[in-house]
């Protein structure tokens, strides 16, 4: 269950209204590194999360602070849209020069929302809800989230970067923290499931004699002319889950041109494919 | 630049056609942790691949061998799907017990496609790719990858308990060896950019000190009754990147109840709201 | 900002597994009609309620409950999974007679979620976040509400009829009882608006003096014979909204054919188009 | 069945071609709100109608109506986009203050279709059909279709307030108008099916005393610290469907932490999930 | 402008309802070979037609009998619906043996549609209005438009495949005769603009002197082995469009592995990446 | 199988980098005329071609050239990019006159891929795979791919156009001439199946005694008077596929108003529906 209070996590200001920036704050909001796939992701998870009840909890923790990040952004979408003009007549006369303030904004936040948030990327392309990876297997979670919070610093980074507002500064400079300590609790968590040689391959619980061992640690050369792939750390040494040890080489088709059956008599296909 | 030869990397071999089972490869072709998902992803992060080249090459290569495993599952599902009717009666005839052949399949499969393999997942979804995951920071991209192979090899190995095909399982235990390659493989990468300290918090370029450091490493809780949230390794002890000290505790609102300004005269909302 | 103590709003109880009724429950949660929905309409638009500030509390404490929704009906959908084979041969073992439950799953809820819940609806598309409809119109917002809650009762109902399980009826019932307040809940807001004649036409702040008031309150017949459209209470008597006359008639275009100019030259059209 | 004359419902004149206003009106085409979405929707509820016949005509005749006012906005479109350069060079040549003019178009406008209208929004997003709202339930499809008039007025209203062409002005004072007559229309339907008495709760045909009635008319509180909720006319009084008393306080969970089973042996988890 | 007669185009009879033929319907409705493609797809088209108004009116013309095809669909739909089970209880008690029909529909024409038609496909996946193809060269469009129908005359052949009930067999003979019709109409349009001589290469206003010629009529070989590829007509002769021979030969690659320049020291890269 | 060399098929280069043109291009990446689409649309054909196995590897060898002309257009776009401010303040500095690069980018690129391409068209709108056309039909399929190099050559024109950057005409001529080829390349293989008479109508398995001959060939007329509908190819002569000749005439209903039967009881429908 969710309780709520209204009030933010941290304090949300804008000196000066920019709905361009409001644009690009909608990425956080509704793009795939975007605050309702982690709000999202981890409440999935949690629900489906079998095992030590001490993962659900974690999860549902922290998709309980996400729902209040996206209360902070969507309110600072607002706040910058509160600077948008809403005629064309309006834009030339606040903005001689440029112009361009309705051309770069998403114009649904205005036109569709009257200058509020919107689940939608800086684009202003929908969240697609597809983006929650909740796959049954709690370490599989756990790099996904770490996956997560790694795009999503990298984006709250490049906001940091690309507003001159304080206020806007201050409340990124706050998120930015906070992802990196969701990368670090999620690696945490990796760690009390095991940590690398314990994890993985995931999942863990496949007999690992029921797969084709001459290619588990194999690093495969798919290069035309038939020469060895680029070495690394990849082709050499023990593998990083400590079960094997990587080689490299090329790869030749051990598999034949497919047939298939030719098509069925009354199938919708052409008389000569029968 | 890329070169085809038209056969298989591994044999493909259904003893048993089984429509019910190609739908559920189908999850393995367009599914969000399927083969066009690693395919297009490695693709598409090489392709933006800025810094040293070698990744630029080890991503590549590794996208054409996920082509070819793509080529490999739609051959499995086209062999699969001989096995369908082709109409009602046709499926009573064949199946009188059950039945339910045709309503288990993706309908897709034969209506849209002839029975043969098409880019959606085992409910008939089209793959998305807003799934490419390319962030421009290779160490994002690294951990996406681990991501995608890890819920990747969850799904082979579904496939492989779900089947009984001889054939079909020792296609999959190839395929599953592979995922434990790859995963090991981008795991490998992490290790040469700088391992778990080097690479972490990602990206490591934003300098910490404009962060808010006070609240970096501290795991917030978000619990109705003020109590402090589930304790782990993620409430105690040295972060995972080393940069700071895990603590706990619950949160307060730093910021108050949001205040918006009215809405515009002119701007579509009620007269009340103005 | 959110909190949550993990538990759950009303009891959750499956007395006999059905992975069947799994997959009819997915649409309470990722449907159009679902708790997804609600949740992040009513936060979306509480996040951008400008104007008397009760609206915004009375939105964010209902989201707050439908994400407790959400949180129950993942819990049923997980128990309810817990019936299902996870091989064609288990299938065959267990159920003789129809071996129709894998065909008739939502195939993700086992390959890609492990049998958990998904944001996805009973056929297995995920949720897409363009559904929440947050207009900036408070009177827009309320009247979409009422009718995201009146699919959902229906809904529910469905739900209800479909199932035997006393579990679920009983969790059901309680549903359908929170969307019959809601349906209340939101009517008295546009009570509180200024009832219909006050809040009719949505938005009441445009002057009606200017739109062509020839047309505002005449229902336009197409029918092809040139016929009078079906008679009601939509053509004749006070309008709803108590500001015209209903009036009916048939309609002949006011405008001519439309004629676009030519295509450009180098514009990509065919030369007999220039 | 469908007719046409190719003429158009109402005059559309643009006076000067402005790109950036065609984008506005895709909004108006391809939106939520916009006219596909009720044209299509009128239509697939006329279809599935069941029970007294003239709501199937009712809906179907304002299908034919919306269709046309479709083809209004595309020619508008059309027309507003033959202002636009099709190449950087010639911005420049043509705007050189501002540049803006391909920035801030759809580009597809240009690029996809040729200086044409498409059925996407002001941002290019398309059309999704799961927006078509037709329930099996006429009431709840009536509200469904005044929530879809309401978010539609208000967008008209908002590119009515957007340009200053004189030819636009004209065209949206006519389709406000049609918006007008609908939300009356759609709200004349419901008084023909009882008015908010007997419509409500929808659907009107489940017996109420299956329903947790303690729970049919309470305004339950969500808040963090137990408070009451916000009061209004939704916490006292008569409820708006006449069949109950409202009465409002805060909640408690009356479930526990729900408990999932462990992971099955085979399933794809983490063998400590087991 | 349309206008209706709310009567269906040729008459649709059901013998005996079937929800798994309803499902396999929708195909045709909302499938991407479906009637909502062909009708919108028309109808765009026609909107944006420049050059000579015929195409204009032959456009609109059939866009009308489309929207009659999709009423009849619909119609179709709703009538097989009829016999599906609306609870688990009920679904055993008609159907002792396969138990398979609520598993084989789309539930949400069920739950969401109560049991009506949708725009979705077979397998519940909402029509998505990219599949819109109108590309402002009306010879391009005009073989997207023969493309269209001979997928969906290929869909109406394997609905007529699948049924044995008289009714939806004499429905689909008249639809599978009005796909004759149209793949022919729209090439008989093509002959109009000049037959493939004068039609392609599309567009043809585009001078094949700014094109790279030498490659404009080469049958380029990707063999990984440097082999020359498959022959054929398209290897030899003149070209379709007469206005070149073909030749054939295996490529080299003739740019090098591209460079892109190190990332910008605040872009949200790895410090390694700069 | 697939193999890569890591280098372009042509050279790519970029004089002056343009953002705004870097969007363009992504609607030749991940636009419906994309490459992305006609790579994956020739490598399901291939995977699904039953019949002679010549076409199987004439779709094989193109998918593998497409894959290249992404890989090129990607690094284009890169580059492009390269001129991109990373900040309102840089955007300013660097471009004072129109300040409009940032908002005429799409702002993804920039935040979410770090100035790289992404599988999106030039609105940010990702691609949908479900435009793979693969209809189990060879000579639908041939049709559907000469429609999508149709269009692919308009939008390389139109990008050609667009342009003055002498690296990126170079490109963009190459890009056109291998369209014109794949045009021809397609129609070749009609001509190898049979030509227009041997083809069509698609498919040309079902016996045309079995379809309401009587509508095969007859352009039907949906006019609003009940006049002809327009004159022209498609009106009079042989049919284009030489099994009927045309004929025209208005069409009148063949069917009825349709009658659903009421709604049952238990459904979820008002009580006045039943």
């Amino acid at each position: 269950m969710f309780y709520t209070d209204g009030k933010l996590q941290y304090p949300v200001r804008v000196e000066k209204a920019n709905p361009l920036f409001a644009r690009a704050l909608q990425q956080a909001i509704g793009g795939i590194e975007g605050e309702i796939r982690v709000a999202m992701q981890y409440f999935f998870q949690a629900c489906g999360a079998r095992g030590d009840p001490k993962f659900r909890d974690l999860l549902m923790n922290t998709a309980a602070e996400e729902l209040g990040h996206i209360e902070m952004l969507a309110t600072a979408v607002a706040l910058n849209l509160e600077g948008a003009p809403l005629s064309l007549k309006e834009q030339v006369a606040n903005d001689p020069i440029s112009g361009a303030v309705l051309g770069g904004m998403n114009l649904k936040n205005l036109l569709s929302a009257g200058l509020s948030a919107m689940p939608v990327d800086s684009d202003g392309v929908p969240f697609d809800m597809s983006h929650i990876y909740a796959s049954g297997n709690i370490a599989a979670d756990m790099v996904a989230n770490v996956a997560a919070e790694s795009t999503g610093r990298a984006l709250a980074v490049r906001l940091y970067e690309m507003t001159d507002d304080p206020g806007m500064k201050d409340m990124l400079s706050y998120l930015i923290a906070r992802d990196t300590m969701h990368q670090n609790q999620w690696l945490a968590a990796i760690e009390e499931l095991g940590g690398g040689q314990g994890v993985f391959p995931i999942p863990n619980s496949f007999p690992q004699d029921q797969e084709q061992q001459e290619f588990s640690y194999a690093f495969l050369g798919f290069q035309q002319d038939g020469s060895d792939p680029v070495a690394g750390r990849w082709s050499q040494g023990t593998s990083i889950d400590g079960k094997g040890s990587f080689k490299a080489g090329s790869i030749m088709p051990m598999g034949e041109k497919p047939q298939l059956a030719p098509a069925k008599p009354r199938g919708g296909a052409q008389k000569e494919q029968m």
